[in-house]
């Protein structure tokens, strides 16, 4: 089979991009070692591209009662309900790197009840499972159920908004048939220790 | 009854709030009339309130193909999906004032398929519910039905991302059981003529 | 967009019906001001008419323990389900004017768990709802919760019979395509005393 | 086990029933043998159990461009959708005998798509399945595919009217956990020319 | 309508098959009266025929912890399922002889919820209704209440492997279209002492 | 967190097992350089181990006109389907082998609509997810349509049987929280020339 494309809509070149477009697409491949498809294929609209990265590094990027892991653990469980390769794949790397877990990327995008995961981990990804699926069923009761896990009222906002964030991106994805860069697939595959 | 209060998550006061928030905030309170409660339940996260509403300007409020009464008949159909009571009464208010008609907010809400709408209304639709409840599903066939339909491709990259956009406000309406004004539900009850 | 007809299938004259149709329609107009859709598009068949129409006064019509707003709200939730556009709208109307709460027929409608009800009036629309949906599943336990929110079987057995009514109902409105009148949408948006 | 009562709220005596509903009965007990025990359930509401019955008639009993068999694959197939027990006996007897076929009636109710049907009943069963189970997507698609198999509108309504008031029929079973009579099960069990 | 046949596969004549399938073939006709169409639908791969019978045999004709009725229940829950109208009906009849209930195969085919069960019978077909339907919800929590019925942990093992090899046999049936024997329908019509 | 262990069943020791089925264990053990934990968990019933292994030999093992890559991709799709951790992680690793492409196993996990695969490879799992997930509604349309890409009756079968047989095997791994050796993640994750 030959490959598909990045994505199924134009993808601009480079140099046609604004500025500061371009800027930070230049800092991810520094950091990364390669520009991750999610920034080409939004770049086509550059204001929609930066409220995508601002709200991304609002949640993501940003410091938060939830461990890098954490977080990378609800984009993975949520993007998976949503059958997401993009997101799953991108996300199932950094989730390796973080929790220093080899195995959790494939664990968690398949079923989270079964995954190595600590109680308070799995009662985070039943919250927001039920906020990807059937968001007008949650309420005050998975809100309190987390509380009782020793989240905070802000850890429950970042796990919801984190949640309300990738039902927005995996449609993205869906959109434009994003194809997730080769390189994600083997990232994070040794052990190492969690530092997430 | 005693009536909901605006959020189940804190409402910081507007003097508390940084300056480009609290303008924003005045600035839609001199348009609308009043503050519509998104603006004080997200107000309390102010670069999330920053990233969503520069999102929303970009999908919304910019000029594009599609006009003001289609992207509202996808907001307002794509929330009634997932049953947000924010966005299904303060987009069907927009909706019955940008289409001049007001049937039709309640008619997208309850059943698209039942609702005074032209074919090409219906496709538009048909593919916004497809991505709100199926992403998985969604795929070059169903950008083909909407070129049919005399859509461009930047015009189905709105209807997907309008979609998106709305699949993440909604969760966060019920993250924080977020109550639409009271004002919305009577606006635009009466008959004028579409300006959409 | 040009409206759509009343019903899909023939809509008969009233001069052509019997009397007794006749006589039906002529009181609900005097009564209401205009003819609702509903017996123009039911009186082709005239011994369903008249079945129909008995099972509602037997159901809705008659005196019983729960108020006329409590079988509204039962109507426009389950109604809400099936997404019957004539049901909503038209019950959505004696909703708001039985409640005297201008809000109430779209916040039942779009989702009851975020609606301003009593826990009382949730546990009914909760056990409604489960009939409605998957009426394998109603069973001794629903009814028990009902019974320990201070409803009496009798109750319990009006809640579970006005659910399967409209079960029917809003089956033969999805049959024929049946239109609300106009007029439904704006009844009752005004906030009054409560006198249901 | 012992068995489970005809239905979980009071079953009036017959001396105590008003007597157009007892001659009702002793109608019925003559022409069946037994005395179906829907009638003894329903009699406890009169003024329902004149609807309930009166709208039966309309659609059942009346003769109509649909076979006694035809009616009754309808009401057992869309009776085992809500796996409601008393009507996929009951009828699952009454399609015996009328089809003369001691298979038919079980094939219906585990899977109408392999029965022992023509393309007619199965195009019949088809649109009788839609709007059992998801009546928001009925539509004149739907009835034109009847045309199609030679149905005329009259009988499209037939259908469409039966499948309507089952859904009502079911949902009174399962609110009153309504108990088949034993008899039912073994009626029709061998091999007649058939008669419907 | 002219009857199906037993298989859209090629079926095998018994002179051609291998000399222990035909073996097996025989040894079950002389002990039912009639060849099942299960044998001559399978025997077309004989490799495939014997791993088939040989786990049927260790999960059904051994001996175990599970009484024969008990067993047909499982087979009769799940495979209606799957819809499956070879298991059902052919189960269902072993359901009658083993349980001596000819009422009890339509019974727990149809809703196994209203079936005249031992909550500890209720308990088994809940289990396996959820390792069928959702396998994937499936845990130690339903392990523990099967244990609190008074099962061991061996007969936990029984419940979830025949829903588990009844999971292959329903799409096995669906795969070739396999028909039931008409014999199975009117096998254990009459009432016996129960034995199973 | 800690690991969870091989499965909530008890586990035999080698040195208990009959002979047969511990010369099975070796030969897999010599073969992949370590014991797939399945041979462990099933091993405690010797009769359904050997049924097991039977069916799979004569399947899987079994040459035919289904290449090695294509029944492993069937494998991995209807096991994501059931959210298998051991299904989809163990045979994920045989499809990367098999097809020598590093990248499939995930793909074909998360979502087999947007994996590189061919219009032949793609008719192949959607009939094979049909089987999957709605046995009820696989019938000669699906296999015609397969039969249109090329497959034969044949290789229809082998693609049915197949899902037939992990419908059984996830739900077997689900009973008895069967964890996949830790071995299979990395296995194959380098690209290598197609050789299945």
């Amino acid at each position: 089979m030959a490959k598909l494309p990045i994505s199924s809509f134009t993808v601009p070149r480079l140099k046609d991009l604004p500025k500061d477009v371009r800027a930070r697409i230049k800092l991810v491949q520094e950091k990364t070692g390669f520009v991750p498809n999610v920034f080409l294929a939004l770049a086509r609209r550059p204001d929609e591209f930066r409220a995508f990265f601002a709200y991304y590094d609002a949640l993501i990027t940003r410091e938060s009662g939830l461990s890098k892991a954490e977080k990378e653990m609800i984009v993975v469980a949520t993007s998976a309900v949503n059958q997401c390769t993009y997101c799953v794949v991108a996300h199932g790397a950094l989730l390796r790197i973080f929790s220093g877990n080899p195995l959790l990327g494939d664990q968690v995008a398949i079923n989270h009840r079964s995954a190595d995961l600590s109680p308070r981990e799995r009662a985070m990804l039943d919250a927001a499972m039920k906020l990807a699926r059937e968001p007008q069923r949650f309420g005050e009761a998975d809100v309190l159920a987390l509380l009782e896990h020793g989240f905070t009222r802000e850890d429950v906002w970042d796990i919801g908004a984190i949640t309300a964030f990738f039902a927005l991106s995996n449609r993205m994805a869906h959109l434009c048939a994003m194809r997730p860069n080769d390189e994600f697939y083997a990232i994070g595959r040794r052990a190492r220790t969690r530092r997430g």
